[in-house]
């Protein structure tokens, strides 16, 4: 698809945002960036390293004659976000978004955006989180990652279009999957583990002597708890967004455990070695490529 | 301590016993090490790899004039290693191991040794564990590396000096811990999080459709689930050995996420938000080297 996008405008210009910008700017595929946010010195910071060509606002000037709007603040500012440019929004301008949660984003758009729902196609790229802000955002940070389009029901096939058109400038490649879909897969194999991995972490903590544990913590608890230095605010939506799907997988896991309890209280080491080798298979299989995965060999978002 | 071992004797030649073997090799503070082991070929590999000089047996030839003794095999072969190896020990034979638990080796060396129990203490090397046999056997494996000892209250000064010789020869560093602080540390900073990784992976793995989850699974999967692909055996043992410690430390865990069930019912973001951030605050701690650990900064038994 050749395509031009005369205006984009970014509306959170962090690592998603900026990333986006400057994918879109290097593919050739963009005229202007206007960037819009809250926080004053992040857009000039974003300006000055020629992320955006302008600041913008929530303001017909900004919005009316966009291309494209992304939404790229993290999903618990996202109605408010809305709010504010409803009614600023020209009847072109398509709209897509960089949230983590879908189903949240979709319900926002019915509510906050009725008007504009057939031209707002909500996303979700599978990039790294580690690092925030403008500095953080690189022209290919979405270079083969995947983009999650949640197509809604009501979004014309020209909406569609731009939007994967967009992503897939950007160098991510798009799959298409239901917002309800979206979220029970990532509170699998995104935000429990998240979930999980602070707890381990807020369990020690919580303990007098919690230095002398980690005195002789070794490499697999440093992997374990990498994801545990993610953003509190960030998971703490994401976790609220996403609680339903969240909830199920928790309940999953918790009867999980109690079969491990129970293996363990029997001495049960068959049952044990049955679990360990189950899993030892699949995520080897998962690792060696043999289940088409997310890049697992490419470090995105690593934290140290 | 200027010390030479003139005989060692290796039960168990891999990763562990190998590297033990290699590492005293190049520090030229033994003149002999006899392998011994159940596998004839994996003998036949330490003997054509240079870590042992020959191959010996579970009798008064090998051992009577040995001057230390390695156990080196998964923990739940050392009781009946013990009882092969009780006859043919020699008076003034020192003896260590190299296992992840320690209580039960204790527990096994006062049954199964009693009469050479103030010459056995009792080690564990914090090294990778993610390759096995002689051939992932490397003379530094053990350099910079914690060994924690857990002398028994019968252990002799001199056993004691020549064990922590032995081990500080290989480029450790050596720390002191009863055997049961040694199991309630270990339960709580691997042996937990290696079941909690088993776990999730097991549970996606019992879903029809898991695949389609893997497909999304990105680096914060990848991180949590390292661990999942270590050695069923070799933590089945673990587990079983340490099982009053670790169903302690699972109790615990299993509080903290009723802790978070809760709170995601309640839609309660500020205690999501301060588990999260007391948790991100304590691993980037760590992370940082705040809190002294074992070398967070570098790999050790990483795991693809």
């Amino acid at each position: 698809m050749i395509f031009l996008i005369k205006k984009l405008v970014v509306c959170g210009v962090g690592l998603i945002g900026g990333s986006f910008a400057l994918a879109l700017k290097k593919a050739g595929v963009v005229q202007e960036v206007v960037g819009v946010g809250r926080n004053p010195a992040s857009l000039e910071i974003a300006k000055s390293l020629g992320i955006i060509d302008r600041i913008g606002g929530c303001d017909a000037a900004t919005l009316q004659d966009a291309d494209l709007v992304l939404l790229a603040t993290p999903v618990g500012q996202m109605p408010e976000l809305m709010q504010a440019i409803a009614p600023h929004l020209g009847p072109h301008t398509v709209l897509t978004d960089g949230g983590s949660t879908k189903s949240d984003v979709a319900a926002a758009v019915a509510q906050y955006l009725p008007a504009h729902i057939s031209r707002f196609v909500p996303a979700h790229p599978i990039a790294g989180t580690e690092n925030s802000g403008p500095t953080a955002a690189k022209a290919d940070l979405y270079r083969d990652c995947k983009v999650i389009l949640t197509a809604l029901p009501e979004n014309t096939s020209e909406a569609m279009a731009l939007v994967r058109a967009a992503w897939t400038a950007t160098g991510a490649v798009t799959h298409d999957m239901s917002p309800d879909r979206h979220d029970q897969v990532f509170a699998a194999v995104s935000h429990l583990p998240h979930l999980l991995s602070f707890a381990l972490v807020h369990d020690l903590a919580q303990r007098e002597n919690y230095e002398e544990f980690l005195r002789f913590a070794a490499s697999g608890f440093r992997d374990f708890t990498r994801i545990a230095a993610s953003h509190p605010e960030m998971w703490r939506d994401i976790c609220i967004a996403n609680r339903t799907a969240l909830l199920g997988e928790l309940e999953r896991y918790q009867a999980q455990l109690t079969v491990l309890q129970q293996a363990l209280k029997d001495s049960d080491a068959p049952c044990l070695e049955s679990i360990f080798t189950k899993a030892r298979s699949v995520r080897r299989a998962w690792a060696d490529g043999a289940v088409s995965s997310s890049a697992p060999e490419k470090s995105q978002g690593k934290l140290v």
